[in-house]
């Protein structure tokens, strides 16, 4: 047998018609359009666009937005049992918890055919930030806090969390966080639900293996990281001790460097230009200064000194982002998935429709005791 | 950028010590050992193989075993729990759902240091049992029963199960069967499990996700499928029309083909040896003439006539082992899962040693949208 590439750098596993990325340009694009055109739309348009394959009309808009949201409440049993969570655990494994349960009561747990898989779907987009918000709240020993009808999905999260109506441009930068977390080709998550899907196996088990891929640190957790980070840093000034500390000892700095993106991740961008607006809105400029600070010294030292390809990731600026949205560092990868989901959903649907089992070689390096 | 193999047949994703497949001349080793050889030792010992590399000596042995005898008992959550399960779902899904949940008590949930996480993969490999059994007990609305630290591994569950001691070939058959299931090289549970771990996840996720693609119907969920095509049959008689029906139609036959080997499965071999002998302890070879006979016309008429390399696998005589056994067709794809699980186990921990992100590139062969 022939060769490997560790981690199948660069090696294809398969076709897509959902997304496309141009690591050396920085181009991103779901469905074909451009991630910046996007990120001014509703994140239903996003859930629609991923799902059916197209931007929907005002009146499909409007229907699809319904549909979500008569579909947020959890089910008796699966809300019940969050009380018996142990509160030390993230909100992700909350979430994972949740959605396995969730499954349980699925009129059509174990059918695969695409019109159950979308309702599937649509329920799946609808609840999961319903568990994120009932278990914060649970833990925080809050009242649970229904959610509204009157409000879109983003909005309708912050208030399930906190209780208050978000302001328009807290409800707008948590929509554009959904947008752009919503999809990223075959990144580790959204390969771990194709190959679970890839068995025939339901959709809930599919996402459960995307939740469980996420959380790493080397993936979704890296937000979790940065908060954590802005937080251990905790003063703009001490910011450039801090980094060159990390560059000196060689060790990881979070939020910086991707296997795919060789320039700026495009989403990183727009992420940096929200977190400025949200900064001034808030007259609190701190994390946000410590963010460019941060990039400040990376570039400096690692691309222009060392010549390296290291630069800011999408979970970088969106760490910055949740702390000014006052979200606790343990919720930080939960709403990543929230984004996702949608992403991973269509994947799985995309598996579904012209499948074959996800199933590599590996190759034997060890001994052989028993004689041939 | 270049072609693709679609499933990513033959691919080489990886390095392994674990275990070794030769599919054309029907080899299977588990650390180097033949699986005829290891088919005779007990799981307990297996487990020790797999996860620490090196068969136990009789003190070892005797140690290790007791340590998941102590393991073996939930926290009081997890347990309580399952009373609010719906009781349609699989097993496969309950295992699934209570995993998640015993990950919540998990005192090292997310740490990934190698001594944590094979404390966790004895806890896990202890429990598993348990939450299966506990769960069926309860839906039957019967008394759950605790296990029992006199009885080895595999009598335990089948006494936790179904309240009585099983009998000697009982027990020693469902101990080949946890063992013949333990581990299969990069099978797409195994991956999923590996694409979890590489994200440096914790070992409690990227078992959910072995779990959750272990279940599709083209894989674990197979041995399910033979039981229903058992049932459907319902008579050795009726055995040759519905097999030259299947193949009529060019229906899967459940039970035959596989993407690695092109000989009879040497697992399958050894499941046929025991499920004859099971058939004359019960006095009934009802299902084992069926299986024979389904055997023999798909011999005949697609390898003989046909030309084509298909050939029963590990599946097939396992669901017939599972009739003789009075288990519940809704608990095989779990029980399976009960010994795959160590394999699990094995590659995380193996992943986490030299990791490198699984993350693969897809091609995109959608239209563009937005102009350059």
């Amino acid at each position: 047998m022939k060769d490997f590439k560790k981690g199948l750098e660069g090696i294809i596993a398969l076709e897509t018609e959902i997304s496309y990325i141009d690591g050396v340009k920085g181009i991103l694009e779901y469905r074909g359009y451009r991630i910046e055109q996007l990120a001014k739309l509703s994140f239903v348009s996003i859930i629609h666009l991923l799902l059916h394959g197209k931007l929907p009309t005002i009146r499909e808009h409007d229907q699809f937005s319904n549909m979500l949201k008569e579909r947020r409440e959890l089910d008796v049993h699966t809300k019940e049992v969050i009380h018996f969570y142990n509160f030390n655990i993230e909100a992700m494994d909350a979430l994972m918890t949740a959605i396995s349960h969730l499954s349980h009561s699925d009129p059509d747990l174990n059918s695969n055919s695409h019109e159950e898989n979308i309702s599937k779907a649509i329920r799946l987009i609808a609840k999961a930030p319903t568990a994120v918000a009932y278990f914060q709240r649970i833990h925080e020993d809050k009242e649970i806090i229904k959610p509204n009808e009157l409000l879109p999905h983003s909005s309708n999260f912050l208030y399930m969390l906190r209780g208050e109506i978000p302001t328009v441009l807290e409800a707008k930068i948590l929509n554009v966080d959904f947008i752009l977390s919503a999809e990223h080709e075959l990144n580790a998550s959204t390969f771990a639900v194709r190959v679970t899907a890839s068995t025939l196996s339901d959709i809930h088990s599919a996402i459960i293996s995307g939740i469980g891929t996420l959380k790493g640190v080397l993936h979704g957790g890296a937000r979790l990281a940065v908060m954590n980070m802005l937080d251990e840093i905790g003063d703009p000034k001490k910011t450039e001790k801090y980094v060159m500390n990390l560059i000196k000892n060689k060790q990881r700095i979070m939020g910086f460097g991707h296997r795919v993106y060789k320039v700026v991740d495009p989403r990183a961008d727009i992420f940096r230009d929200l977190a400025k607006k949200l900064a001034e809105e808030k007259k609190d400029m701190k994390w946000y200064e410590m963010a460019t600070k941060i990039e400040e010294v990376v570039t400096r030292e690692l691309v222009e000194k060392q010549g390296k390809t290291i630069y800011m990731n999408v979970d970088f600026y969106s760490g910055v982002i949740y702390k000014y949205l006052d979200i606790p560092p343990k919720l930080a990868t939960a709403i990543f998935a929230l984004g996702r989901i949608t992403g991973w959903l269509a994947h799985a649907l995309e598996q579904y429709k012209d499948n074959r089992l996800i199933r590599p070689r590996a190759k034997y390096i060890g001994d052989h005791h028993t004689p041939e």
